[in-house]
């Protein structure tokens, strides 16, 4: 069961100055391809299904920190939004037209949120492989959002995010190479074929 | 700050027998245009933004009441469908072939659920009359599903989430009737021009 | 059967200057989530099934005023764009590279309208519901349209288009109030259970 | 401006016994990629758009003829479907789960309506050119649909709407005609360089 | 089955600076509605289905050429964007943050590629007409892009894109033209029935 | 530059009967979430922006493979469904209606190929760990459809495929594991906060 403390919020989000510009760019990690949303709603499926204890434990977990890591994003768009009107770019207008001036489910570009950005399949070993992908991902455009970011207060809360993807992305590491020591699921039967064994050169020189 | 308990479900689920085929019509209430995702979305990003106190209390709750309801259904889901293999419709395939016996957020036709299903403009008036639709939507969907059930458990469960929709419709209505009086935001000006008085007849006879 | 007249706009549609900024943001009422291309076919779609001869009527008359609107913001985007190449940001470049200088079934961010913006479940209360929260989210945006127009020929147009959304929101009240005094339909088992009288506090403190 | 009339149906539609599985498949011509509300939606757009008087009225009537067709095939789905809860695919189920037994935005396997369906680039050769295509494609899908139609009454509206696409794609080819002997616009230039001439072999043998 | 040549391009392609204005602009030919991935999946799926010899081989020709044609895409948006930070729109920070300054499947307004862009219904002659549209669709876009564009370079490789859908359309064209003498398929039924000779005057005066 | 061989085939298809049920399975390796176009387009852009010459040879030969893999499925589809009309399933249909009997570029449950099923943000390590997921998630639908298979000839092609995923998961996890070794790119910092150290625990028990 899930529950919301009003109280509380991960890691302290403020911002020095309203700059629905860069607010734009926090959308892309809030609600795009390999945003918090995704990774959230992608880790607790895995989790609610998964029946080995211990990777269920760190499925939910991670997924929680993900919807947490959200609502950190969705606090930090509302503050440099809200107020401003701003007519830089199409984005900016849709934070007011659509959102009033408020986080919307929209990426950086303007396209809608989409279930498929949740990478899985059902398979314990693929699936904690898909997730290190993800948290991957996760972390490279967060470094360029922190490379494009003034504010220090921004800024901080990038760094916070980053490592917190990083640690995720390790400790799915370990789950997957305890996993594969019980050569189970997917990862039972690896390259054991003929076929499994050549290189096919079909880009020359 | 979210929080999971897995000791803890809102309603117990459980099923009678395996059955895919109703596994893949609860989908459209996991993550269809009118189901738990796109509510939970809807109301906790309302309620992250929300300035008005109780207002702000009213849609978190119910926001995370409907993750706990998504939680729900996914649990169904994965019992009615895990171990089988069914080859009755292509979306039974699916969630094989896609979510390996398991929930997947795609809806009851196959389509991957979708940021604009959430309908939200950042004006509270405006939004809990939104807020009021998807409920009744919701309610009906749930109608119809539960006049196709035929497990016990699954329509007790299914009785159980009409009657919560119906206590949200109501609740966001006495949110929204209390507002109302205030004559604040989109309300405030409502009819006030000859064109809000006009009628024109465009269908004839 | 629908017939239409070269001759007639239902309200006058003139600019003082061509200004394709502006005709990217009423893209958003045209084919965005809440625009007129949406209403129209929501509530023909209904009024064509619905059997209450009152209510028929209605919704087939709001649903051809709401192509009448779309028929005025397509020339209000025609005029305000053609002839202008804009460089300012990517949806005007779309105009120009896509639409050759005129409108186009894209929102303001150049999503393509999507048939899921329609939300109907053909339950008349369900529906109605739906059409009043549609109604009012078409005021709320073009409200912050009309606060970031600046041209006095489109702010009158844009003036029109509240007032009548304002007037559709009314009479959708209206018809609903009368249906739920005959306790038809989605309405009838309200609010009817133990589990409806309940308040589920998820959020605190 | 446009109308409607309750009246009046462009062709008489009638159906000899319910069948939710073939108002499915019209569902595909009704939103679907080749269907109705794609060729209505692109004729209109571009007829409101046209300076040709006499282009233009061929766009307008066309496009109002397509939403003509469009409202039949609403007619034929709603009588095909409603009263009726079919469980054989699950497109089927999402006419009641959706639709509540009628007809809905979704195509034959349930992808909601999109207007990127709509092939236009305000160049009125161009545009001419994917109408003759537009009418071709969906000539193709309906004589698939009469094909599969064992109802004498359905079969009857189907071959109207066959020969009327058949007749639109003759009348947009004379339009193209007419106005490739005027050697304007996208046409003037064309095949006039030496790179124009050239055949590349890129598949062998 | 499918080469590649790495050191080959089908033109020459260089930039005279870096452009990541244009370069997004580019975008919309690489994976936009009218681009080449759509032209090269809509004649590779055709051409590996045609029964025909000779209108295969000209399909797989053609269809290769497209992909060709992307390459030379790809090539010129990483010349243009790599190594740049513009802040000018959202899509050319999407550059940036999704692609890393390279390439992305995305268009002009950042929506993902699409598999309905692909216009084909598997009937030779819908097929070739769908395929002249397409062409003149793609030349309509690259002249825009042309009239644009300011490096000579990028100049010179839009002259050649250009001359080569015109080429397409006129291949395209001579092939239906064979065809249609032939009188199968589609073409076969043409026009023979009354309401195919009807005109309807729907939008007067 | 791309070329194409008619007369070869990666890998010999055929079928020993007309399956249309099984032919819209496979459209889910073809044009779905983990399908053959999604890796093709995803290592094709890959590689012709690598600047690691061993890693762009890798890149170009497995997205070529796909490519490869690609032209089976749809030679397979079109041999599996070409000459039937089959009524079980919605999607089956759709091969009909929309493909005319052959593959289209749809998944198996109607959802048409989308761009942002390419996994890949222009960072190496991020790209190939993307990669390798990719693979693994190919393997297991592959061996989904293995387990459904009842034809032979089918299940042949099936474990061909299935040895090739796993060979370009694990050339994908040597490339990846040498620049590893390298410290390069988004590895190099990676773990080295304190925040990166933490394990929140936000499901209990």
């Amino acid at each position: 069961m899930f529950y919301h403390r009003k109280d509380q919020l991960l890691f302290p989000v403020s911002v020095s100055n309203p700059d629905p510009h860069f607010a734009v760019l926090l959308m892309e990690q809030l609600a795009g391809q390999n945003g918090e949303v995704a990774a959230g709603l992608q880790y607790v499926l895995q989790g609610l299904k998964c029946k080995d204890p211990e990777v269920k434990d760190l499925l939910l977990d991670i997924g929680m920190e993900e919807l947490n890591h959200m609502e950190m994003l969705i606090q930090a768009i509302n503050l440099l939004s809200e107020g401003q009107v701003s007519t830089e770019t199409s984005e900016e207008y849709a934070l007011q037209l659509l959102g009033g001036g408020g986080a919307i489910w929209l990426n950086s570009v303007g396209t809608p949120f989409c279930g498929s950005y949740v990478d899985t399949v059902g398979d314990l070993v693929a699936d904690l492989q898909s997730n290190i992908a993800a948290e991957f991902r996760a972390k490279a455009v967060y470094e360029r959002l922190h490379r494009q970011a003034t504010d220090p207060k921004i800024k901080e809360m990038l760094e916070f995010l980053i490592s917190r993807e990083e640690a995720h992305a390790a400790m799915f590491r370990r789950a997957l190479e305890k996993l594969m020591q019980r050569e189970e699921g997917i990862r039972s039967d690896f390259a054991d074929t003929q076929y499994a064994q050549q290189y096919y050169n079909f880009s020359q020189p």
